[in-house]
């Protein structure tokens, strides 16, 4: 099988997990990963990972258009790559060799006029198209799971739409394409001295317009936490035509049209550029890492931090078992990893004042450490520490899951955000509620663990792990309670007064919960705008919501979400 | 003419200008008015200001719904008081006894279910509603000026819903009811030392909910200058039904339904009700008055203030011929009014670094003010200084406009947002515009000013203000300048780079401008979510957009704005 015909000009990904085809894990890694896997009674076997050859592919149901022909592609690392995101579901169906139901075409537009001629192409070949960026979704974002209603469906990645356009040091922006990954954009960037500084966890393998559509999660604790923020304007081909918004500070005049295009995820057009707000790369810098014996004792520093208006950015929380998957700590403790950084000034005052809350609230610390971090200026990256060693396991953890995603074990995360008023109750509610699906649907008996993310002065964004396994070790028995445990952990974040994302997306897996959460008459609102925008509905159907004009069974990670007895919608 | 049947419970407003009926100006205000007359050659001359007598108002078209009629008036008080805002245009449509267009009946709904029950009588019998909360819209927001394809029309005054529902301490957040003012919501959150900090020129004469849905501009100057970033969830009464959104800190669920509503400026839905979040009173302070010889040179220190992450809760640049307006200088100078406030730190390290930025680009100002400013904690409000005479004549000065009206003197202002690349070009050319359509339009050589109200990093919000009067002193030929003049500033903000508005919305007026700034697809889709939650078009009509099924004739301040042949609708 020839898999050389990608039209892809990226390094080769690992189309059944995480990451690029060619990593493998350090000899350290591995122990990390074993000592993870006994924690769950599991046991590393090296079972072979899927090989593209053993995929039998449907052939495309359609032609592509003649004149962009050459910009299309059904080679089956292309179609495979591009049937799924990173879920662990997404995976699973992988190693079970039964993949998502795949796209018939791969497109690779060269520019943005390609853009606009494949989706009128699409429009009038009846063609469902799903946008797609770095494929990193975790929520069933970007699958040609669209029901029985479409001639066909392609994935339109975006990856030759990579560049920086545009540098306006003055005012700190960019525009830059929908396409790039954080790599390549923060590597054009950095000769003018900026950054866009969003560093989600997918950074590498995950693009600007994915991070929009999515509204992604970034390198900050509080004030500009999601890629919202930095986002001063768009440009959207929709098959209605093409959307701009224009590059403003700041505007009152009627309801924000940008806000509108942020997490639109796809099904209202494809994001091909945007004017970003840009920052000077950091010269100061002070970090502390905190030790808490009471862990409500540290939420409620964590809440006069974020109520001070200090702008710590970062001000992670974990909780004791957090400590433990972190590597960072033995289970006994609550640590909270807070850090200060600056372009402009030195930060003594703001973590002088910050140490003065943490010490009101029982934390204890190495002052000397501190005293190090604010003396470490122009050091470029600040690697040191528990905070550097946090960051690296932060980027690696992805990779983590792939070997143990074929020996039936399930490892998966989900993230909210709640009210301080609310927030001990439901940190217990929902543990106890994932925890029960979990024993229900495996057997075992596991405590989930939860760090915050981001925070703000009125909550802050709880983010939740957990590991089990099938008793049988097999991929099938744990996908099926995966979705027994996916549709808990839905339901318990949003009845216990949650979100069901605060910066993963909804995609077709969150659908259940967004139901549950989003009222119907702006649910309705919004598909009116979509029909507006993509009035033949070929636009990432079945993600946020059905198009009106097309009767969508759902057939993404969690079948049958929209027919919850108690859902809203 | 029995004035005293008004339904209205709070102190007489005065129909054809700012604030209280009662309201009278103090010598010295006096001697400031006749000041800023003889600046542009006008004389004082005490005309008689209108009286409800004079006006002769046709009967209701309609009869109101019966099991209601307790809340609904016609007292002529009640009908011109809710015929318009507080625009230039609006209070000289008032002294040439030619009222803009009057609503038949004014509600005052007791509860959130009489604004549904009226809501459903008015869409089952053709009748517009025109959303009402503090009435001091400067756009032709509020007034019935709905075309000819309405039955009636009603103002619908949110007065009676004016409570502090439910306070949480913990997250720092309150529901409040979306018809009270500014001082009586700050008045309920006062025992509980909270405070929403929202402070509008307007704040004693607007509500909750008329800040939300116009994007009202507010206290602090950069970080959170829109209410809308005080909104944590909010309730709107539509005629298809009632439209929630959860309490969360923050969520990535798809386009933030929050968003559509703020900003809908009574196109959408009636608020009723919002979760706000609050702030503690602050207990630090400190404070600046700096004075640059070069503007352009403190227009770059303001910037550099901007990016520097420092975040100044004022920073308000006022232009030389702005200090000459706002009685602070001679028009030599521009003056930055710089300052920090704080309910958790002392403020000196903030300050510290900000004056090291200010000496940076010129800027002088003197130390042991600044000094003394610090050790004031604890003071409550800040009122000395620059900083408190500004403070005094900001929240006084619409009172001044308004006997200046009567002798054909036109004061205005505009505003806008524009990003720092484009600023130096946008501010000489804005000038240059508008000072070109007064020299038309009056044949007075006039100069603007321009203060900054708001900062951003990537630019700032520029706010004009400018004087000029028609040459036979007639408040008729007045109203006919302003027209082109209004007509040039909207056309020369947009085309110059900068958005219609950053603050004071889009209502009737700004329509012109804003079918230039935002993209017509948007356009479109905002009108069909506007036919999903009112389908039959009766709120607010001509307001933003027309509704979808109803051809409206503008019938505003500015008549034909919409035909303009350069115009992107």
């Amino acid at each position: 099988m020839d898999t050389s015909s990608t039209l892809s000009r990226r390094p080769m990904r690992r189309f059944w997990g995480w990451g690029l085809a060619s990593d493998t894990l350090t000899a350290r890694e591995q122990v990390t990963v074993k000592a993870m896997l006994a924690h769950i009674d599991a046991r590393f076997v090296d079972r072979p990972a899927p090989l593209v050859g053993e995929f039998d592919l449907p052939a495309p149901r359609i032609a592509p258009p003649l004149a962009l022909a050459a910009q299309f592609s059904a080679a089956p690392l292309d179609r495979l790559n591009h049937c799924a995101g990173k879920s662990y579901a997404d995976c699973a169906r992988m190693w079970l060799r039964a993949p998502p139901s795949l796209p018939d075409w791969v497109a690779y537009p060269e520019n943005e006029q390609a853009v606009i001629d494949i989706l009128d192409w699409a429009q009038s070949h009846d063609v469902a198209v799903i946008p797609y960026g770095g494929g990193s979704s975790v929520c069933g974002g970007v699958e040609a799971a669209v029901g029985p209603g479409y001639a066909a469906a392609i994935s339109l990645d975006l990856e030759r739409l990579n560049r920086v356009l545009e540098v306006d040091p003055v005012s700190r922006a960019a525009r830059i394409q929908a396409g790039a990954l954080g790599p390549e954009l923060e590597a054009q960037l950095k000769p003018h001295g900026l950054t866009l500084r969003h560093f989600p966890q997918s950074f590498e393998f995950s693009t600007l317009g994915g991070w929009i559509v999515t509204r992604s999660g970034g390198h900050y604790a509080t004030q500009q936490t999601h890629i919202d923020d930095f986002v001063e304007a768009t440009r959207l081909v929709t098959p209605a035509g093409v959307m701009e918004t224009r590059r403003l500070p700041g505007s009152g005049a009627g309801p924000a049209p940008d806000r509108l295009v942020i997490g639109s995820e796809g099904t209202l057009g494809v994001l091909t550029e945007a004017w970003v707000r840009l920052q000077v790369v950091p010269r100061f810098r002070a970090s502390a890492s905190i030790q808490f014996s009471d862990y409500f004792a540290a939420v409620a520093c964590v809440r006069s931090l974020a109520q001070s208006g200090l702008h710590p950015s970062n001000c992670r929380l974990l909780d004791p078992m957090e400590t433990i998957f972190a590597g960072v700590g033995d289970g006994r403790s609550a640590i909270l990893v807070l850090a200060f950084e600056s372009a402009d000034h030195p930060l003594q005052a703001w973590m002088a004042r910050a140490l003065e809350l943490v010490t009101d609230h029982g934390g204890r610390y190495d002052g000397a450490a501190v005293a190090r971090s604010m003396s470490d200026e122009g050091s470029g990256e600040h690697r040191t520490g528990a905070a550097g060693a946090w960051r690296e396991a932060f980027l690696r953890m992805p990779y983590w899951r792939d070997p143990a995603v074929g020996l039936g074990v399930i490892m998966d995360t989900f993230e909210t955000a709640i009210t301080w008023d609310r927030f001990e109750d439901f940190y217990r509610g929902v543990k106890a509620d994932v925890a029960r699906a979990v024993r229900q649907a495996t057997g075992q008996e596991i405590q989930l663990s939860c760090r915050f993310t981001h925070l703000y002065p009125d909550g802050p964004a709880p983010y939740f792990t957990f590991a089990t396994r099938a008793a049988d070790s097999s991929v099938a028995s744990a996908l099926a309670a995966w979705r027994e445990i996916k549709l808990a952990a839905n339901t318990a974040v949003v009845d216990h007064g949650g979100t069901i994302t605060h910066h993963h997306a909804v995609g077709r897996d969150h659908r259940s919960g967004y139901e549950r959460e989003v009222d119907p008459l702006f649910r309705r609102m919004l598909a009116a705008a979509k029909q507006v925008a993509d009035p033949k509905g070929i636009l990432n159907p079945g993600v946020l919501f059905d198009p009106v004009n097309r009767p969508i069974g759902i057939t993404g990670a969690i079948v049958g979400c929209r027919g919850l007895p108690d859902s809203r919608g």
